[in-house]
């Protein structure tokens, strides 16, 4: 069984993959599936994965009773090869100095469309809308799980942002500890919040829309903006103008209005950078079992082109060095024809 | 003036280069000088760099009067392309929100061998201790500068963790503020301390001597161990056995010690992993006016070969996934016939 080991010092976590140990020789990387070969992901290979958890079908939710063999727009599934697992104890282990808990989780793969040569940025709204309701429907099913207290959705795009297998998709791994970087911006926005007894995010939201110069792009009911410390270059946040410390709990109307805006930020993206490498996060309350929301915590995306090589300094400085001012940033984004 | 800008949600820093913005065009990675092009860091090019800050040559230590012409063991140099700059005031800007510090600090480069093939693996023990002489001359003399306070020395090693140059050179940023990382293990190891009257690092040392199973190598004066929870695999720690807080404090006796042991892991890192790109970033305690030493932190190196890429999950958790057990890493380092 895999297991989350804390550092002694700064108390950060790790998950090590004890049962799979990576041997010397191992670590030579390999290139993701190329158009042509075999894709595990695609449909009509639906027995080459492990069996599926979700699927939305044509005529149907398809909720763990069979395959749903090719006619999927949507399909979930297992990581074939998990950080974590479900199965077992959720044990604590101290020993000297350290401390470990079992690696009990979850590890799942969202196929975010049947089409092999898709990505984010060429399918449909209503494509994207629907991904978007399955990170939702993983997020309530997984949280119903007691020993699990985070689900950390996210998607790897291109290899040099760690994406394995080239047809689009998405991933999630359920955690049983609030990992360290989400702690920080609940104990870093609940000391804003009782100092102003407002959330910092909206804060941030009125400031920008006052400001303009970061701001990407906006609709009805979601603002688009490149952050004014980002750790990268173009580095891009998602969030909803009401707020709201959950991602469940967008409604149908926000949906689309999101997958509208997620959409065109990403063709934007594509548009100045030439199709980079990027990943995305979804930042969302932690859930309780009294379902109370968080008045100083507000849900968002978080989108980052892989334009820069983390070396020795951000390493070990916990800094980053941004060769790109986020207003210029945005100002390309802004005008790009798309 | 580059600007330091600080996230209000984590508060985590970002250096902005907003005097040399780069386009979305400039993101194409250049390539590390080949071996037979020009290098700046060679013998007899000394003129094509910034003037020597300091350097060890056959007769003398050259400290700022000349350039030393060809005739030197290690060279430091400011970085043509700094991050940050000495000149300018330190001033501190709020922007609603939004905190931002002027970019006053220092980046230099230090060139540890005059041959061009070489690297830290291959160099004498005695080139490894000068160098480590330079980066004790380089801290001592900066943190003179009442406006810096922290200086942190790292090493990108071959261009994917990081190097833009091929010629062995290792790096040093002065910072006007402690970097979160650095301020996180300053945290953690006080309360610890405070907790047990104990540094939390001996006890780790005492421990790993003990259980054997993470140890790598050791001498006299020095531990090297894969540490419990490390972010990457086959990660490495180097620390003095004795409760140190400053590296600038390390006698004549112990350096040759810790040269010893330094070049013998970067050789097992090389046997294992077959000359992997790594970083190494030292750790020592800030600088106080007072000079007094900190019984709580211990200054140490850690060394990190670059095998994985760091991709959406470990960017929105700060959680990293370890395919590696330290322990099975540990003993392929240790058995390595060098």
């Amino acid at each position: 069984m895999p297991e989350l080991r804390k550092d002694p010092i700064i108390g950060r976590w790790v998950i090590i993959s004890t049962d799979r140990g990576r041997r010397p020789a191992d670590f030579i990387v390999p290139k993701p599936e190329t158009r042509g070969g075999f894709c595990p992901f695609c449909p009509g290979n639906e027995d080459k994965t492990p069996p599926e958890i979700l699927a939305y079908t044509n005529d149907r939710i398809n909720n763990k009773e069979s395959d749903s063999n090719g006619d999927w727009h949507i399909r979930v599934i297992p990581n074939k090869f998990p950080a974590l697992r479900v199965e077992g104890e959720l044990e604590r282990v101290g020993d000297g100095v350290y401390d470990m808990i079992s690696g009990i989780g979850a590890h799942e793969i969202i196929i975010d469309s049947p089409n092999h040569d898709d990505t984010l940025a060429t399918i449909s709204t209503k494509q994207f809308e629907e991904m978007l309701w399955a990170y939702i429907s993983r997020l309530k099913d997984l949280r119903r799980d007691t020993r699990l207290r985070y689900v950390l959705i996210f998607k790897n795009h291109g290899e040099a942002a760690g994406a394995s297998l080239e047809h689009t998709h998405s991933q999630l791994i359920a955690l049983p500890i609030i990992p360290k970087r989400v702690a920080e911006e609940l104990d870093g926005s609940l000391s804003y919040y009782k100092y102003k007894e407002r959330c910092i995010f909206c804060d941030i939201i009125r400031q920008e829309l006052m400001q303009k110069s970061r701001v990407v792009s906006e609709n009805k009911h979601f603002l688009a903006v490149t952050p004014y410390a980002p750790k990268s270059p173009f580095e891009m946040w998602l969030l909803p103008k009401e707020h709201c410390s959950n991602f469940e709990d967008t409604t149908d109307k926000h949906m689309s209005s999101l997958a509208e805006i997620f959409s065109e930020v990403l063709k934007r993206m594509d548009k100045v950078l030439g199709n980079p490498p990027y990943n995305y996060i979804l930042h969302s309350a932690p859930f309780h079992k009294d379902m109370h929301r968080l008045a100083h915590y507000h849900w968002h995306f978080e989108i980052m082109p892989k334009l820069t090589k983390t070396a020795g300094f951000e390493w070990g400085s916990g800094f980053y060095i941004n060769p790109t001012p986020p207003e210029e940033a945005a100002e390309f984004l802004r005008k790009a024809k798309i």
